[in-house]
């Protein structure tokens, strides 16, 4: 039988000890929208139709507690990661000078063979954070 | 300086070191097409406007070869990861089914305390992939 549809990506993750560090850059540098926090556990954000969970793995990479009405499951990563903000053509200029001005490094800014520009920065947390056009992608 | 627009999320990254597997899973059991791969190092998906991107950590964290005329940036998470596909409230039942036929165990099955409902499978890899209607985020 084939898949059922899907509509697209709702949630994407990454993992921050420092979730306080996490929501200055998201939301403070980023300006993207905090819809969620549990102190210790998680931080979230809006982005367009989907979400950015960013989750303390030290809190969340545990099953859940027997009978718990919320049986969420485990999950939690070590290491860097990787998530990319679709930002339009004409807004990367803006992008690169709003993060510099906000002190963030730009660890690369190139285009791909398709002509798509990419620019790299990294959180707090040292994940990969890119701004692309999404024409990156067709 | 507010921050420039955002249009949404263009990529999200989950890890695996058995790439095959992952595109047994992600295309041949979910039907995502694959839009990239490359031997060892990746396999991507597309997911509506978004793509999914599966890595092997080993091959993507280190910095990139100095001169590279595509200097990606590395990046590379070890552990359990989390995503979210957005479903049609309507299909979260086929979803269920196709996932049992296929003879992926469902992992969790319950609605958020606003009535949204979320579906947990875990990936080859043990990333814990979430099928959920968008009314989740409202």
């Amino acid at each position: 039988m084939p898949a059922p549809p899907v509509l697209g990506t709702l949630e994407s993750a990454l993992y921050a000890a420092d979730l306080d560090a996490a929501e200055a850059f998201y939301s403070g540098i980023l300006g993207l929208q905090v819809i969620a926090r549990q102190a210790g556990r998680h931080v979230f954000f809006r982005v367009g139709a989907s979400v950015l969970l960013v989750f303390d793995p030290s809190a969340t990479d545990h099953p859940p507690q027997p009978g718990a009405a919320l049986p969420v499951p485990g999950h939690g990563a070590h290491g860097r990661g990787h998530y990319c903000l679709s930002v339009a053509a004409e807004h990367l200029d803006g992008w690169r000078a709003h993060l510099e001005e906000a002190g963030v490094t730009v660890e690369a800014d190139f285009r791909w063979p398709n002509g798509a520009r990419s620019i790299y920065v990294r959180d707090p947390a040292e994940n990969s954070v890119e701004f692309a056009e999404p024409g990156l992608w067709g």
